[in-house]
């Protein structure tokens, strides 16, 4: 059967509302398919010459195919599609981290399988069953829980992003990394997450009122530790025990972990086995050696704990190389530690012109938002950006402002607008723009 | 280190709001803590002897733990965390299904390792690079696509539950099966889909706007075949290229299914390579001889699309016991396929009184709603139920009911209210209550 490119790919009725022919967002609405004219959105569709002639009956329709399983797996035609693994301290033994592939990527969940991995001693494998939690310090009275203590309270669910405060430090570099968009921003990763309101259990051991940080201790052997404000740990702080639906995976903190909504990954600690209620911030060894803001003046920020407003597109972006002139989807996703998303904005001339994306449903606070708009290329070079504003009313800074107000000695809270060149070739790079 | 149980378990100052000592739902929200007292919470929880002293050191503190993966797997001790596999056709070959194990999960989401499968003819292992989907019949250019063209369009991403239409059907038995809650509600899960909307590829091809319904057909060797009306089509319908975040599950349709939301399950056809437009319904073996609804005086009802409103106490249920009189949560789920659950109300005394449960946010249509209620058990034998509301005000129906509407000769649409009897000893048994 000969295929070959339907005839009426240029009649594109829709008219542009940005430079470079960023397309109206009303596509992709139910009543905006008037926009459209027949043949406009077939890229790479086939007609064929037989018109109602079927394909040949594939080879998998002819037997059986594979049985029910216990427990599914990706498609073995997916198989590339993993976390990238960087060590970043070599010498050590299971300290690092494991980026998610948000290029292979579509929606807002991240399967908890490519959620993206840091630890500074590797995985422990904790038997739940002897697991357990002190809640201690200035308390009334101490408590140690059991995860099965812990599984019989009132729960809460919510769909947070977790970003580790690391993620897309190579932008810091004085050249652009010429890594996938899952290499440079993967520490980036969005769950459903299931547990108990810490309120409850603090309120239970009697914590003092007076008292105003936590300490939360890992069950790692580097006992990673972090000190918590006690007003986030009375305000939205879970102990997250579900993670999409299932318990915890390992390299999550199974079978507990902190979860503080919007606040930079580390702090979230996983295998949590300790709360101190205090007086005063521990100065742990993981918040001075480590997930500081060392500022170009030779100073260092502490405690800068909600991730700012941020956004990049996954698709196209380097490895995801265009296919020839025509209609895309350029696509991404966007997040603010400080709330909700309330717009997403493109641009396809380097941000001389922008137009407002569509965001998909469900919009939440503190949760990866995906945006879409519809790009029309003409096979010129072009350079693509999107720009998120929060519901605080802060919008993305550019790299250049980033960079003025911080400078590049920093190695945390990248969230400048991200730049992709597309190449007369299809092909996209990593661009300073 | 002796362990106890805290003194203050019975001091617990919330009033109940119905019947067998269920507790108003403001003890989930933040300003409902004023409601506790202190101590009333810790089912389980342990107080140590020495005030501050720490629990020993655990031997998975005490070296590195495992490195970063490529991809995640649950931990070992979940291990029989998985779906229960049931052949359905004895003797033929990759037919049957398996269930969700609802009695173990939290939250809206379902992992995709864990969601229900139902296969006519086992699974097909479809290479997408020679999958093909043709759109033909009354049109006016009939179209083949590759899943690199399906890719290329614009796409939407929704939350979703998938309900088999046979899911629950052993509740049709003269007596309550002796099953988990998974066993016999798990044919019910819950997605972020993403794809292409199908009326785009429809006007695509010129469909006839006068023609009715649509012919699906799936690549496995059953060539599973449903029909579907093109008002549906033309409205939420759309191609599912991902899952959770990751390309569909070879399960679940890889490379593309059918999606059609609210709709049984069968109707939202996996391995999708085919589908014709057409005046009328094709009468498929599928849609004849199975997914028809054999009534009481041997007529049958034929094409009840849309999955009425129901829910499930997952928590306690058979196999999850209670370990003594004390607070504990009571949490299930929610769904309809008219539109989003308004109200869940659960009952601790067999249906004489209702408590409104709390559900967990975002409560969107057509997916998953997570509801919970707090209960304090006394330790006498009580009957749990749980009764959901949708948007349409329709309110799921108690078993009587639905068996003097339609008999119990019906395979399908098994949405009645669950009880569950707790008993003394803390077992939970099925029970026509």
């Amino acid at each position: 059967m000969p295929q070959g490119r339907p005839p009426s790919q240029d009649q594109f009725l829709a008219e542009p509302v940005a430079g470079n022919r960023l397309l109206d967002r009303r596509i992709f609405l139910k009543q905006g398919i008037a926009l459209l004219g027949a043949g406009s959105l077939a890229a790479g569709a086939l007609t064929p010459a037989g018109a109602a002639n079927l394909p040949d009956t594939p080879p998998w329709m002819q037997f059986p195919g594979a049985p029910l399983s216990g427990y599914g797996s990706p498609a073995k035609y997916e198989s590339k599609v993993t976390r990238t693994l960087l060590q970043s301290q070599p010498g050590t033994t299971g300290s690092g981290a494991s980026r998610t592939p948000l290029e292979a990527l579509d929606g807002m969940i991240t399967p908890s399988g490519l959620h993206f991995e840091r630890h500074h001693s590797g995985v422990p494998d904790i038997d739940p069953a002897k697991h357990r939690l002190l809640i201690h310090g200035l308390v009334k009275r101490p408590l140690i829980f059991t995860v099965d203590a812990l599984l019989s309270y009132p729960m809460v669910s919510r769909l947070y992003f977790l970003e580790c405060s690391g993620n897309s430090r190579p932008m810091y570099g004085a050249t652009p990394p010429t890594l996938t968009c899952g290499q440079v921003h993967g520490m980036v990763s969005c769950s459903e997450w299931t547990g108990v309101p810490l309120r409850l259990l603090l309120e239970e051991a009697g914590a003092d009122p007076s008292a105003l940080w936590l300490l939360a201790e890992g069950a790692d052997s580097a006992a990673m530790s972090r000190s918590v404000p006690m007003a986030k740990a009375m305000d939205d702080a879970f102990l997250a025990l579900y993670q999409n639906g299932e318990r915890l995976r390992p390299e999550n903190g199974y079978p507990v972990r902190l979860f503080l909504p919007g606040y930079e990954g580390n702090m979230n600690v996983k295998w949590l086995r300790r709360l101190k209620v205090m007086p005063t911030p521990t100065m742990t060894k993981d918040e001075t050696s480590k997930y500081t803001d060392l500022q170009a003046d030779g100073k260092a920020l502490m405690f800068t704990f909600p991730m700012a407003v941020k956004s990049v597109i996954t698709r196209p972006s380097p490895g995801v190389t265009l296919q020839g002139p025509g209609l895309y989807e350029v696509s991404g996703i966007a997040w603010s530690g400080h709330g909700a998303i309330t717009k997403v904005e493109v641009s396809a001339d380097g941000g001389q012109t922008w137009a407002e994306a569509v965001l998909s449903a469900p919009v939440l606070p503190r949760a990866l938002t995906r945006f879409r708009t519809a790009w029309k290329w003409n096979g010129a070079p072009s350079v693509l950006k999107s720009r998120a504003a929060d519901e605080t009313g802060t919008v993305q800074p550019t790299r250049d402002a980033l960079v003025a107000a911080h400078g590049t000695n920093v190695s945390y809270h990248y969230n400048a607008i991200q730049a992709w060149q597309v190449e007369a070739n299809g092909e996209v790079k990593n661009v300073y723009a």
